[in-house]
This record gives structure tokens, sequence and C-alpha cells, in this order.
């Protein structure tokens, strides 16, 4: 079970904490009304499915000892023009550097698309969302 | 288009940045192999839901000049015990507080959910999804 906490701090700020101690400021764009001080939600979405396959190929390629010098991975999302601009493709681009063997990069990529990214399979597969409203508290 | 760049720090970390120049840290957890220093991906997956729908609850309930006082929104996610360890169920609990009329706040929720929330949109209606290897550069 993994949990998070969202706290509103003011206009549309949140302060998000999960349950190891961590918090974490978002916001939205001044072009929507906000602060522009932090990280959007649309962006984080992002980042979860990138930082989930970064990592698991840093771990598979540490395993298989190669040379892995550096990894960026760029993330990209198209949204629909009306509402609720979902994003309708995403565009994933991974670039390591190092000497590393092609077949060893391409199967640490794929185990982690194919087996072990949890956000990718998340996204493939929808979830089923339940949402509880409580009253308004004093 | 949105877009984020992640790069390797060290470990499992990577310094995340999105156009507008903001900057957050990423890591996964000690049982995992990392640092715990920061926020994991499938804990942003939940803020990026959380905060969408927070934020749209909180914008709408501004133009309609009630009395929020608060908000806090819990939001958790079970996940399948075999990889990729998807989520199968996700929970959002919204807890508001001040005086607002009881259709205020739901009108409010359900403008969010049914026609604002692109996260929500994005995860019951899955994005296609491409992937870009590039071959290692020295």
């Amino acid at each position: 079970m993994q949990k998070v906490t969202l706290t509103w701090a003011k206009d549309f700020q949140f302060i998000c904490e999960d349950d190891d101690g961590h918090s974490l400021l978002i916001d939205t764009g001044k072009d929507a009304g906000g602060g522009g001080a932090a990280f959007k939600p649309i962006n984080l979405l992002l980042v979860a499915l990138g930082g989930c396959l970064a990592m698991d190929i840093v771990g598979i390629l540490k395993k298989k000892r190669v040379d892995l010098r550096g990894i960026t991975v760029e993330v990209e999302g198209e949204r629909a023009a009306e509402h609720p601009k979902r994003f309708t493709r995403m565009k994933v681009v991974i670039k390591p550097r190092g000497e590393i063997p092609e077949p060893d990069l391409r199967q640490a990529f794929e185990l982690s698309r194919d087996k072990y990214c949890s956000i990718y399979a998340t996204l493939i597969h929808p979830p089923e969302i339940e949402y509880v409203l409580e009253p308004a508290s004093k």
C-alpha cells in the first residue's frame, strides 16, 4: 500500500507528504492563476513514468557491471485540446552514456518496460479509482 | 506539450527538471537499494492524481466564493503482488474544512472528476506511449 497526503498551503499550492517523511510543494502555473512556484501535477505524472524506467535501467545495468557513466531520460506528453486535456500520447527518450554493449542496454530497457515498470503498467492497465468526499468540517 | 528531463545524479537518484525552471530530486527506498532521500516515482503518481483534483476543487470553490478554510486530500494505492506491481486500485479521500454548502462541495468535486482532471482522465483512458532508446554515447 502506498499513501500520500496533500495539504492546502495557499492559493493553488499544496504540501505533499509520503509515509517516509518526505515533503514536496506543488503548484500550478501563472497562466492558470497559480504562483508557478513548483512542479505541476501534470508534469509529475511524466516524472513518475520516466523515473521508474530510469531507476530500473540503472539497477539492471549496475548488476550487469557495465560502464554506465550517465543517463538522461526525457519524457514528453501531448494533451487533448479540450477538457479534461488528458495525455493522448507520451514519448520517452532514453539517452545513456558510457561503454555499454548494445544488447545489455536493450535488455535493461526491455526488462523495465515489459516486466518491472509499475508506472507504465498502471498507465496501460487502468486501476479502479474510488473517491470519498467527506462533509466539510468546521 | 509538456516535457520533463531526468538526469542521473548518483545511485538511484535523479534530478528532474520541467520547462519552467523547477527541479526536483527523486530516489527509491532503502529497501530497494536506494538512499530513501526523496519522493519515489510511484508516490508521485498518487501526488499527481490528488494534486490535480485538489487544485480544481480549490479553484471552483474560490469562484463560488464559499468559505473554504482548508482541504486535505489523501491518496492511497494498492499494488499487485507480482512484478510489475502496477496499481490495481486507488482511493482518494477529500477532507474539506469551512462553511461550505454541501451541493457546492459536491459540484466542485464532480466537475473536477468528470470534466477537468487531466490525470484522472489519463488514468482511465490509456495514452499511447512510445519509447526511443538512443545508442550509448561516450
